[in-house]
C-alpha cells in the first residue's frame, strides 16, 4: 500500500478522553474512532490487526478441530428466559422490541443460541463430541465504557462451545482448549498468566482466565512463584490464619466514641491496631438487608458472598443509609452484631471466631463496644473465608508468600457441566439409548481487547511496536525525499520487490517532511523499517526495526536477507 | 476436513417454510438455520461460502484502492435524524434504547455513520479521493421476511462509500466500482444484468442496481436486446402511446351497472375492450387521499407516484374502504373523477388526456359514465409517465420491443451527490481556500443473498452445484466402503496429497451406506468429486464432476491432472 493514498488519520495531540496507552495510541494511530461512548469505528490499519488476530484465533481452532459458524447477534429473549438469564444480566443487556413486538436482545454472550441449535441436531452420542467457534460482534450495555477497546459495549469475540458426552470428554475439550489458547496469545506476543476464575454468571464448575499482565489491567490476579498457583483475587483463597490467643475473654464495655466511624478513626481513638476490630458490613441482597463480619484489618471479598447467595452481581450492593438505620437503629458507621434491631442473616467470617476481645460497633450513634467474643456476645453463619487475598497473604497450596499483579482478561474458558443443557433440555442418546445431558464448555477471546491489550504490553513513548505476527504492515519502505528521482526509483523497486514475495509493505511516498514521516512511523509501530534517502544513488539504504531503534546501512541487496532473519527471529517465515 | 467430523446436519425432508430452491437447499444441505423469522445462523459448510464470496470481494475492492475499515452496528439517532432518515426508514428500522435512554438503531445501511466519520477527519482536498469498505451485518425488520437468505431481518453486506471533489470524481469512483462488481459477481458464478435502479431512500441522481437472473427473483427487469437499454420496471420509461382517433365526443351518459367493479367484469358487461376504460386509483398520502387516473389496460408504477409526493414506501398506500365511501360516496369499485364528494388531488397519466369517449366509476354505487373525455368532463394534474412497463412495451430509448426478465438484486450502486454531504455537513477546502461540499457515492453488495442467488442459478433435482470459486470445499473424496482397508488408505492418501497441494478437500470417511455418501455429496455441491471403491486395488479410481455427472474410472495418477483441469476450465489456478 501507498501511503499517499492510505486512510490513516494520525493526530498530534493526545485525546483528552484517553487515559490509557492502548486507547490514546490507537485513537492517534488512526487506527480506531469513537462513534458514541464504549462504541468504536476500526480504521484500515486498525482493522488489519484484528484481521490478523482473528486469523491466528481461525488457525488455532481449526488445528483442534473446532468448526467455524457464524449465529445471530439478535437473539429471542425466549431462550434466554429458559436458562432464567435474561433476569440475571440485568441493565448490561440492550433489549429491543420488533415490528410485531417480540422481545429481543443484542447477544452479549452465545451460550443459549448455541445449545438451542444442537438440542434441535444432536440426537445420538455418535454426533459427539462436537465443537463449535465463532468470530463475533457482541454487545454489553457497561456501566461505564472506558480505556478504549478494553471496557466498550460493542466488541469483537471469538467464542467457542463444545458439546460432551461424559465429564472426561468435557475436561479433554477443556483441555485442548486452553493448549489452543497458549498458542494464541503466544503467536499474538502477548504475555498471558493462566488463572482460576470465577465462573460468575456463566455458572459451572471449573474455569480459567488467561490474563495478560498489564499495570493498568482491571483483573487482579495472584500467584506463587513456588508453585503453579494462580488465581483472581475474586476467586483466591485467603489462607489468613489469627494465631489462638490464650487470653481470658474480659467483660464487655460500652465506649463513647462521638464521630469516630472508620477503621483508621477508630485505631487512633482506641490506640490499638486494626486487627483488634470486626468490622460490620450491611448489604442488601434481593430487597433483604444481611449482615457480614470480617476482621477489621481484612477485606471482604464481595464476589465469595455473591456466591453464597446465588445471586447475579446487579443485585448485591452496600445497604442504603435508610436502611442502616432502620437495621442498626444508628447512624452509619456504628453497625456491630450485639442489639440489632432488626432480625437479620448473620455471616461471620471463619477467622472472627478465633479472635478475642475486639471492638464492634454498638448498633447506637456514637457508641463502640469492645471486649467483645465470639460465641459468648453472639452467635452466626460461619464461612469458612469471605476474605480478600492481599499482598503479604500466603499460598493456600504451598504456603509461600503469594504475589500480585495486575492484568487484563483477554481469554477464558468454563467447564460448564450441565448448566445449560438442564436449562434448554439438550439430551441425546447414549450406547445403550438412555437419554443424557450434554457435558457443555464454553471459550471466550477478546479480540478487540486482545489487540488493546498488545499496545499495552508494546509500546514506548513514540508509539506502538506491534510483534510482526499481527502488525498492520510487516515493512514499512520510506522515501526521504520524494523530490528526488533516485530515492523514488529505489523505493518503488524494493516496494515491489518485497511485496512480490509476499511480504506486506507501506511504501511511505508522501510528499511530506521527513521528521512527520518518521514520527507517524513511530507511532504506527511498523516492525521492520527501510529508508531510501541520501545514499540511494549509491544503492545504500537504512535498516531498522522499530523495536530497537538503532539504524545500521546496508546494501540495498542484503535487505530481503535481513526482513527473512527479522521473521525468523519471530518465529515467521517469508 | 473429514466428514466423520464435521458438523453438516443434511435433511432428507423437504422443510415445510421453505418455497424456493436456494432455501430448501440452504437448509437441507445443513448450510444454515433458522433462529427466528427471517434470522438464521450459518453452519460450517454454508460459512465457508460467505466466507469465500467475501474475499472474492476484498480482492476486488482492494484492486480498486477501496479500504476495508470496520463500522459499528448500533448507530446513535442523533445521525439519523440531521439526515432525516430516521424517520423516512419507518418500522423497518430496529430502534432500541441504552440504560442511559439514549436512541439508537441497529444499521440498514451506514451514509450517516461513514460521513460523520469523514466530516470530522477529511479537511482538505488533498485527502480526497477516497473510497472505505466495510463487510459487516446489517439489520431491516422486514414486514415479510422470506425467502432464506434472499429477503431476511439480518444479513451480510459489503458496503462502500467514495467521497470525491467534484462531479467528475464522482462519477470515476462510481465507474470503478461499476467495473469491480462485474468482476466480483463474474468470479462468484452469478450470470447479472445491470439496469437502471430507483434510488429510493438512498436520494442521490443516478443508480445500477445487479440484478441475477432467477425465476424466483423479486425484482422485475426489463431491458432491449437491440440496444443497451435496461431498468427495473419500477424505474423503467413506459412508451405505451395512445392513437389519436379523430372521434366526436359523444354526451356522457350514467350507465346502471348492479355489482359489476373489476375491469374484467366492465369490458363484459360493455362488451367491449379494457382500453376503453379509465381506472381511478384512491391512495392514502401521508392521511391525505388523492386519485390517480390511469387506462384501464395499464398498471399504475406506484414508484412513480412515490418519487411526486416525495415520501417513503410506508407512507403510500391504497385508501381505506372507509375512505373511499367518503371520497366518492359509493361502495369500493365505483370511483371516478366525475361528482367526487371530497375535493382531492387528481393525477392524470398523460395517455388518458388523449382517450375518446371511456368509460369510469360515477362515485354511485352501482353505476358507471361512459363517453367520458378529458377536458370537457374533468381536468386534473397531467403527469407525463405513471405507467407501469408491460410485456410488449416499446424501449424508450430506440423502439424496439422490450423483454422482461426476474432477478434478485445481489448489489446497487448510488451517486449520491450532496445529500449527505449537505445532511451532515461533510465540507472540504477545495485548492483556492473555499469551502465546499463532498461528492458521495453508495455502494452495495448483499454476501448472504449472494449466496442463496448463486444457489438459485446452479442447482438440480438432487442439490446444490456450486462453482468451483465459492465451492465450501473444491474436491471431495469419497471411501465407499470404510470397512475395506485399500480402500481407507487409498481415500487417505489422496486426502493428504490433494491437501498438501493446498486443494480444499473433505474425505468422506463416514461409516454410511454408499448410497446415504453419494446423496449427501451430491446435495452439499462439492464441484469435483473422486469415488475410491471396489478398484483401489488396483490404483482405478472414479472421477466426476458434479454439474456434469457422468463417471470416469481413471488410474490414481491422474487424479491431479485432472483436478487441475478443471480448476484451469473455471480460471482458477492449483
Amino acid at each position: 500500500m501507498k501511503m499517499s493514498k492510505l486512510y490513516m488519520p494520525t493526530l498530534r495531540e493526545v485525546p483528552s478522553e484517553a487515559e490509557l496507552p492502548s486507547h490514546k495510541l490507537l485513537l492517534r494511530a488512526g487506527m480506531i474512532r469513537k462513534l458514541v461512548s464504549g462504541v468504536y469505528s476500526y480504521l484500515p490499519l486498525g482493522y488489519r490487526v484484528i484481521k490478523k488476530i482473528e486469523n491466528i484465533v481461525r488457525e488455532e481452532m481449526d488445528a483442534i478441530d473446532s468448526q467455524e459458524v457464524l449465529m445471530s447477534a439478535i437473539h429471542p429473549a425466549e431462550l434466554w428466559q429458559e436458562t432464567g438469564r435474561w433476569e440475571d444480566f440485568g441493565p448490561e443487556m440492550f433489549k429491543f422490541n420488533d415490528r410485531h413486538n417480540r422481545e429481543f436482545c443484542l447477544g452479549p454472550t452465545h451460550e443459549e443460541i448455541f445449545t438451542d441449535l444442537i438440542r434441535h441436531e444432536v440426537k445420538s452420542y455418535k454426533q459427539l463430541p462436537l465443537s463449535l467457534y465463532q468470530i463475533q460482534t457482541k454487545y454489553r450495555d457497561e456501566k461505564r465504557p472506558r480505556f478504549g477497546l478494553l471496557r466498550s459495549r460493542e466488541f469483537i469475540m471469538k467464542d467457542a462451545y463444545t458439546f460432551d458426552i461424559d465429564e472426561e470428554g468435557m475436561r479433554k475439550s477443556y483441555y485442548d482448549m486452553w493448549k489452543a489458547y497458549e498458542k494464541i496469545f503466544e503467536r499474538c506476543g502477548l504475555k498471558c498468566k493462566v488463572v482460576e476464575g470465577d465462573s460468575g454468571a456463566m455458572g459451572g464448575s471449573d474455569s480459567h482466565e488467561f490474563t495478560a499482565i498489564s499495570e493498568y489491567g482491571e483483573s487482579n490476579i495472584v500467584y506463587c512463584d513456588d508453585c503453579d498457583y494462580a488465581a483472581t483475587d475474586e476467586k483466591a483463597a485467603c489462607l489468613y490464619e489469627i494465631e489462638s490467643k490464650n487470653l481470658e475473654e474480659l467483660s464487655i464495655e460500652k465506649v463513647h466514641t462521638p464521630n469516630v466511624k472508620t477503621i483508621d478513626d477508630l485505631t487512633e481513638f482506641f490506640s490499638t491496631t486494626s486487627d483488634n476490630f470486626v468490622k460490620t458490613l450491611l448489604y442488601n441482597v434481593k430487597d433483604e438487608v444481611v449482615a457480614v463480619l470480617v476482621p477489621g484489618n481484612k477485606e471482604l471479598n464481595e464476589i465469595k458472598l455473591l456466591k453464597i447467595f446465588k445471586v447475579p452481581e446487579h443485585e448485591l450492593f452496600m445497604a442504603e443509609e435508610s436502611q442502616v438505620k432502620e437495621v442498626t437503629g444508628a447512624e452509619v458507621g456504628f453497625a456491630g452484631p450485639i442489639n440489632l434491631k432488626k432480625d437479620v442473616r448473620l455471616l461471620v467470617d471463619s477467622r472472627v471466631t478465633k479472635m478475642k476481645n475486639f471492638i464492634v460497633g454498638a448498633n447506637e450513634t456514637d457508641y463502640h463496644i469492645k471486649n467483645v467474643n465470639y460465641g459468648r456476645d453472639f452467635t452466626g453463619e460461619v464461612i469458612e473465608d469471605l476474605l480478600l487475598v492481599e499482598e503479604g497473604d500466603k499460598c493456600p497450596k504451598c504456603g509461600s508468600i503469594l504475589k500480585m499483579d495486575r492484568g487484563i482478561e483477554v481469554g477464558n474458558i468454563f467447564q460448564l457441566g450441565t448448566k445449560y443443557s438442564e436449562g434448554l433440555n439438550a439430551t441425546f442418546l447414549d450406547e445403550n439409548g438412555k437419554e443424557r445431558k450434554m457435558l457443555m464448555g464454553s471459550y471466550g477471546i477478546g479480540v478487540s481487547r486482545s489487540m488493546a491489550s498488545i499496545i499495552e504490553q508494546y509500546h514506548d513513548e513514540n508509539g506502538i511496536i506491534w510483534p510482526l505476527s499481527v502488525a498492520p504492515y510487516q515493512v514499512v519502505v520510506t522515501i526521504v525525499n520524494v523530490k528526488n528521482e533516485e530515492q523514488i526509483q529505489l523505493g518503488e523497486e524494493l516496494y515491489k520487490e518485497l511485496s512480490s514475495l509476499g511480504i506486506e509493505v507501506l511504501l511511505d511516498d508522501r510528499n511530506e517532511r521527513a521528521g512527520v514521516k518518521f514520527k507517524d512511523i513511530d507511532l504506527i509501530g511498523i516492525p521492520i523499517r527501510v529508508t531510501v534517502g541520501k545514499k540511494a544513488s549509491e544503492n545504500i539504504v537504512e535498516f531498522s526495526l522499530r523495536k530497537e531503534g538503532n539504524k545500521q546501512e546496508i546494501n540495498v541487496n542484503e535487505v530481503i536477507d535481513r526482513i527473512k532473519e527479522e521473521f525468523k527471529n519471530q518465529g515467521l517465515s517469508v
